[in-house]
């Protein structure tokens, strides 16, 4: 149960409700998800998390699949259940394949492993890393 | 300075010498990085990485540019210095455009912000995105 | 489930029953949370935990809700559920609002995102925050 | 060394000196911290990001120095060295005592550490926790 | 429920049948615990992580309950339900006292708080301490 | 450097001395750790986390080595500097032989990748794991 009562649409007052039809229009969907209808407790959040994502997400010089898996990879290192729930399912959607997905998991294994190993012997970095653009 | 003495090639013995020369070969390069050579104070976590390495990171049905944003996406998250100058490099050498970076960092951002959000309210997944493939 | 049988009061031993009567006599309650009666499972832990929340939480320098605002930011960020809804529901009972609540959130969501910008650009401390009290 | 160049004002091109205009002038100084002059790199995210902040850390149902403790407690909980030491600068700006700032620590540590305790526990949730608003 | 549909023997492929009949003669048990059948999904990381578990949990110069202890206590701070389950049992299998399992907690939750600590404070590192061997 | 002023002992209050006196009796040394230098800013913190290390890390049920090497897989895999560098030296001094920093390190870096790995996939607890004691 939420920590918070989840705003439904028929009881959301005009502000949440503008968001929500964005949201449905944007994505072409008639349902809103879970995590609007929580931050609908707090408007200006709900607006701004909303116009973010809109942005952040859409496709510019990294495609939406690969955004998506990005996504993913850092909700399950942070160990976000809703989060890797619902974006794996967006990946998904975007066509992520089912091998796709499997070395996802591998490069995010691998990728925890080796940050822990290079913290734990304390590596410095070689000089010929720290270009910069 | 690490916590175990960095293996140069002149001093170490054939196990690790065998590991260095394919690291070499397989990256077409001169020189091997301090990661494998903190790793070399243990012989097996040494072969065991790398194999993995070479494997995992590999082009397969996500393209090596790719594995390395995701990789660095979770290396911020665990906030490994050694593994963001070093992957930010080879996702450079691969290609990663500024712009691609800049949206990078975005997406990694957001996603962090949102892992806590979704976290802090408890928010319930939906059933929809608890499908199975 | 717990990994831990909870101790409950009737079949707890003198040690443990001094602990949980300090909790109910300090709180003004008559009941005490699982959180105790898990550490009931190691009493030197249970009397430890105990002395320093009577201590740390206590009004000093820093308001008590403050305190359970503060507590909350690192139970999100940490995602410890039973800590997200303990002590949310302590700094309501201490009388957060809402809104207040909405803001504390957004908060937590902000310095998270920022956290993960700021190590994945690797920033330079600026010399005039390395100043000492 | 940071991931990318610092972005100084003189050089800087009309978009992000419009934003480095702003926070000057919102926080009565003459000088940027390195926070903005790295995501200069990425004028959308630097945007974004500054408008947030102005928002979100303003006074409020609570206070700016409170929102700064809240702030710091994530930082440091997530390892930001950049954040700990801008934030605290800031918190120390708004009037934290050297008390408080002992308070804070105090508060951050034994929450991380009862966040595991209930972790490792897997303590369940009390059912009168799981009150909503 | 998993992400993934979990793979049972009956339907397995014979790559997949190879690595859990391994598993069950290794571990003198005739069943396969979750965590396999998940990775199932991705045949290479199967055999790649079992052999790496079989390599690096089993008797050497730390001895097996050490290991596992060690790896509840990684568990415990990355909040991994699955893990911290899954290893206290194989830790108590191993001979893990319910005196030994208070002391580890114990030892986990100082640890954590003793990093926020250290980090809050940011504080150097004494030389003597930056030995090498 | 510090956040705050390391208190040395020729400047340091009566309380503070008495802590650093039984700081060297007790590990019959001549000299005080910057960690302890840097609580003394706040009393009530140094006197209590110094209490608390003295009985949680002294021998128990599990040997003051084996709680020095679970001390620092907790440090690893939250990334402090301080306490990586502080703990390795004192499992060292406590014994731990070059080979065993190896496999702990190797454990450590498993735990964090099947960590990730049982998170992503969201893998249900056997049954047979739910046992309590």
């Amino acid at each position: 149960m939420a920590m918070v009562r989840l705003v439904e649409y028929a009881e959301a007052e005009a502000g949440v409700r503008a968001v929500y039809d964005d949201i449905m229009t944007t994505r072409k969907t008639d349902w809103v998800n879970n995590f609007w209808k929580a931050l609908a407790h707090h408007i200006p959040t709900l607006e701004r998390i909303w116009s973010t994502v809109k942005v952040v997400m859409a496709p510019g010089a990294i495609d939406p699949l690969t955004k998506e898996m990005i996504y993913v990879a850092v909700s399950i290192t942070n160990n976000c259940e809703y989060c890797i729930h619902s974006h794996i399912a967006s990946a998904r959607a975007k066509g992520m394949t089912e091998t796709q997905f499997g070395e996802l998991m591998a490069v995010v294994g691998l990728a925890n492993e080796n940050n822990r190993l290079a913290n734990g012997y304390q590596i410095p970095v070689d000089a010929v890393f720290r270009q910069q653009f």
